[in-house]
């Protein structure tokens, strides 16, 4: 017998209490934990069938890629966040294609994508759980499309550094300002001369290693 | 008895021939037919609980304001389509504003929010065309992300004008350079120039009542 994380299960997927026992039975035969290395693609684009995911432990980051490279990340998923959209191939309407990268070393489950939605036509739980996460991420994507598209560079960039500072635990933050510009959907060059301008005004450090925080306050304000 | 056309709405709703008797009834008893006139605001941001609607014959834009203003268009919808985050009241996590108008004269029934909520709770077949119709209007949004983050302003309008005449049947389009620029998320100066640019290859003429598309096949191969 598989040794799962029953109490996180029914932690991260709300409806599994309301399953028979051999549904629940069947749906733990179709669950496997899988760990990645900081760093790993886990979905590449139009591969969309990985399966439904729960986070035991870690931080995914997901993104859309242009044809050039470009990158923008729509949102984070932490402990105990669940992704759908990595089983997009049993989801109706999804028509983009994203990419799932490990930016921390990460232990997570999946549900298979054919057991979850063999799941989702016999409980209106499940359904009603896919379209409240599907509902969530298409917000988290809105709320990052009004960021890049209505929000001012210096602005987004603040409020970046200072998420980045509180996932990190430390004001002293390893990353490069093409990897930045990629987060905020924003280019190479104007990442740099905003970070300048932080760093004239004493609101930051920049070095080879990365960034350093000097003066959250100043931050906040920008943020704010 | 009221006069609804249960041809259109079962055919709008693919979950009505699922429904008993008494819920069938329950629901046309909360349904009602709206008239709007061209330009009319049906949705005001905020209010997100008008309820969901299916559009018999008419033209509405759904988008996203900045707080200066700015204007995005997310997705339009067309004769049968139907639209459900106007009942984002009844969603879990929907958390952005959206606004709605009647770009033409526009008839639409609405079903009101709390009975369409009622019958998602006891149907799965209701429960599924919520996740679908939300997936479906999620991945137009992210269509209109890729466009305006990683295309390039000329293809971005060029596909533009290639839509709205198909849209309007004519290619002759009166619309402002204002109005474009809301529509594919850009800055309005910027619109400008690159409709000179069309202009002086031909592509276009401008004047006060709007554009006439003067050479499609030019405008195809920018779009593609």
């Amino acid at each position: 017998m598989k040794s799962i994380d029953i109490d996180f299960l029914l932690k991260a997927f709300p409806f599994w209490k309301s399953l028979k026992q051999s549904d629940s039975q069947q749906l733990i035969e179709n669950i496997q934990m899988f760990t990645y290395k900081k760093g790993d693609r886990i979905q590449n684009g139009a591969d969309n069938c990985t399966g439904v995911m729960a986070i035991k432990k870690g931080q995914l980051r997901i993104y859309i890629m242009s044809d050039e490279g470009r990158e923008i990340t729509l949102y984070r998923l932490l402990d105990g966040d669940v992704c759908i959209l990595s089983a997009s191939c049993i989801l109706k309407n999804i028509s983009f294609d994203m990419y799932i990268d490990a930016e921390t070393d990460t232990e997570l489950y999946i549900i298979k994508a054919a057991a979850y939605s063999a799941l989702s036509k016999k409980y209106i739980e499940v359904e009603a759980f896919i379209s409240e996460t599907v509902a969530a991420r298409f917000s988290d994507a809105m709320w990052v499309m009004e960021q890049i598209l209505f929000m001012k560079l210096d602005k987004r960039l603040a409020i970046f550094l200072l998420e980045e500072a509180n996932l990190e635990g430390s004001d002293t933050l390893s990353i490069t300002h093409e990897q930045i510009a990629n987060h905020i959907g924003s280019a190479r060059e104007a990442v740099t001369r905003m970070l300048k301008y932080f760093q004239k005004e004493g609101i930051i450090s920049t070095s080879r290693r990365g960034i350093d925080i000097l003066n959250r306050k100043k931050l906040n304000v920008i943020a704010n």
